[in-house]
């Protein structure tokens, strides 16, 4: 059996109350204008003192050198393999939109493209139309293409040039090959099953893409459909049934609040500011076991290269620490689901630091939240995957392993 | 191949001698009274002065957040796979009475209990009867039980209501149900045959079971039997096959004394304290090229909590570090099977800390044998299953793997 699926084993019910405050992409290293990673920059004297009565460490989020995407770093999070639990681009995508998922669904990340006479790529990104010609054309296809062997047709925009397609229908497969040349100056490539198990899928896709590419001629510049990433979701075994916690989402963006819906997480109403967030905790204290907190604009300010945003974002979250820890938890876990250097403007592959505070702590000598710092702490280096035990541990919801 | 197989493929005989010392449960947190572990409270120059010319880590035995029982970890300690070695309650039992096991054995936990007149538990322990007369009930049901298929009886007390019992006999199988039914007002389970294979093993212990009823049917209130844990025990591949080690084990306790003879280590005659111990190692030196050195009582004080109790054992054992090292040998590891934290009162997940000295360390510059400090030491955080390749490198007993 999998280190991974040890908890699952061993896992008990009980009144522990969990809180685990993720800071989308906190990670850093020293931006070569402030010579400081964001955390180290930071004036965090909440996270500072509750490090200094933690155990800390630092989490690669899938092995030592590998940049996660949000969908493996949050299943490693969350205590799901995060190779084995790998999520299909199409299926990202549609959580992103918020579109419900089920088990008949068929997705694929859309891009409108521009193609010249003779059928040739120009533009794979329509020029970057605006989202509401996007959503017009959506609409207009949803409206009129008819998909063979009964399946039903979903289509919903994301932004400028992107959109989503879900195809439902019975034993569909993800196994087709992308539409998307990745280049320009060529045809769009054909949808190729990848198995036999996926004839029937590339016939539907096959329909769709005629139909569109008629229904689009005189859109110019959107007058065609790229399309990559196609994946289906087998339901994942739920975080209740493998760790009898009732978990709750917090979390603003539709892409994390579906990622929480694939492994049975309640998705709590979205809330404007955290101050509203950790109001809404409280009022559901006695409903659920464990909250997974999502903030994102640690990681937006890193995409962006903003250093001192990023910095700001991280002392706006210190100061609700106090409010947080009035709630009582049990466990509060405070970390990232990747790093998002500003220095780098991009995920990347750098352990994120993590503080775990409980009773049951044996406490380090670690007095700073940041990654140096952490780096030195009990928990040491760790595999992400492991957080989840870790927690359950502290709240005393394991039992002994063996006799 | 698993890496927990590597150091077998690279095993090297040789003249080196190697000590490992394991303090039962060493592993603490601080104590929310006395605000230290217990290896901070100590007085342990010896152990410190070890530690600064050592390479220092902390040992994960099964994995991060699992609180493992005394098998796996034990197992772990010795380099087998912790959870692929598992060993069954009933053959951990067995080795506590000091049971020799053989291959044909079916071993399980017994329970004497109380059941009322329409034959429902009234209470599992059967109110904790006596160590003598759960001795005479033993000494019943060996002398009036019969078996069918030729199988054999033993049945040996443990203490107040707890006994082990073994069956012996061709092909049995340890897929039989527990027949206790964890609560009281409920009659006991049936021993159900969870696999084809056994078929056989159910009917003998069912038969057990229905003799055993009417043999006790007048010793209220131990007029009934509780079986759990049922587990058979193929021998794994031994300490010498795999690490060309001859091992002794050094230990007071029938059930450290049982894992050891699992894997093949012979068992040195029990010793009245630990100088009568190191004499005895002394001797057997030429003998041997490993030593598993058990001290128990830092476990026991720390299930009953006893944190001052905790830190004298501790520094008792600081005190005998000189005649260990007098000895002269090449590897002394100074570690622990698993944490158990006395402000815990048990067994918990918290990693071990670990010292390791040799002429061969990269020494670090811990100079405190406790849990904070050798966090940051040059093992750093490790699964305990790896240990045993240390000690077989820096007995110079590994040689290259690969060209």
């Amino acid at each position: 059996m999998s280190l991974v699926k040890l908890p699952d084993d061993v896992a008990i019910t009980g009144n522990s109350k969990i809180l685990l405050l993720i800071l989308d992409g906190l990670g850093g290293i020293q931006h070569p204008h402030f010579g400081k990673t964001e955390l180290q920059a930071a004036r965090k004297p909440n996270l500072d003192r509750l490090a200094s009565e933690s155990v800390c460490g630092v989490l690669d989020p899938v092995a030592p050198g590998i940049t996660p995407g949000s969908g493996p770093s949050h299943m490693a999070l969350f205590g799901y393999d995060p190779i084995e639990c790998n999520i299909g681009r199409g299926v990202l995508s549609a959580l992103g939109v918020d579109f419900h998922l089920t088990e008949k669904d068929l997705a694929a990340r859309v891009n409108f493209a521009t193609v010249d006479e003779v059928g040739n790529v120009v533009d794979r990104r329509a020029g970057r139309i605006s989202s509401e010609t996007n959503g017009r054309l959506c609409s207009k296809l949803a409206r009129l293409v008819e998909l063979p062997h009964d399946a039903r047709l979903f289509i919903q925009t994301e932004s400028e040039h992107r959109a989503v397609v879900v195809f439902r229908g019975e034993g569909l497969s993800g196994a087709i090959s992308d539409t998307d040349p990745q280049r320009v100056g060529v045809p769009p490539e054909k949808p190729e099953a990848l198995s036999q198990e996926a004839k029937k899928s590339s016939e539907i896709v096959s329909s769709f893409l005629k139909q569109a590419s008629e229904i689009l001629t005189d859109e110019y510049p959107a007058n065609a459909i790229l399309l990559r990433g196609f994946a289906t979701q087998r339901p994942f075994k739920s975080f209740y049934d493998r760790f009898k916690l009732k978990a709750a989402a917090v979390a603003k963006y539709p892409m994390y609040r579906g990622l929480a819906r694939l492994i049975g997480m309640e998705v709590l109403p979205a809330c404007e500011d955290m101050d509203a967030e950790i109001d809404l905790i409280g009022k559901e204290l006695q409903s659920f076991d464990f909250f997974y907190i999502h903030v994102k604009k640690t990681d937006s300010h890193g995409e962006d290269g903003k250093f001192e945003d990023k910095v700001k974002t991280i002392e706006l979250v210190d100061s609700k620490i106090p409010l947080l820890l009035a709630l009582s938890p049990d466990v509060l876990v405070v970390t990232a689901d990747h790093s998002t250097p500003s220095a780098l403007k991009a995920h990347s592959w750098h352990p994120v630091p993590v503080l775990l505070w409980a009773k049951t702590c044996r406490v380090d000598d670690v007095v700073s939240f940041d990654e140096i710092s952490c780096a030195k702490g009990g928990i040491g280096r760790m595999p992400m995957v492991h957080l989840m035990s870790l927690v359950l541990a502290h709240a005393g919801r394991l039992t002994k392993y063996g006799a």
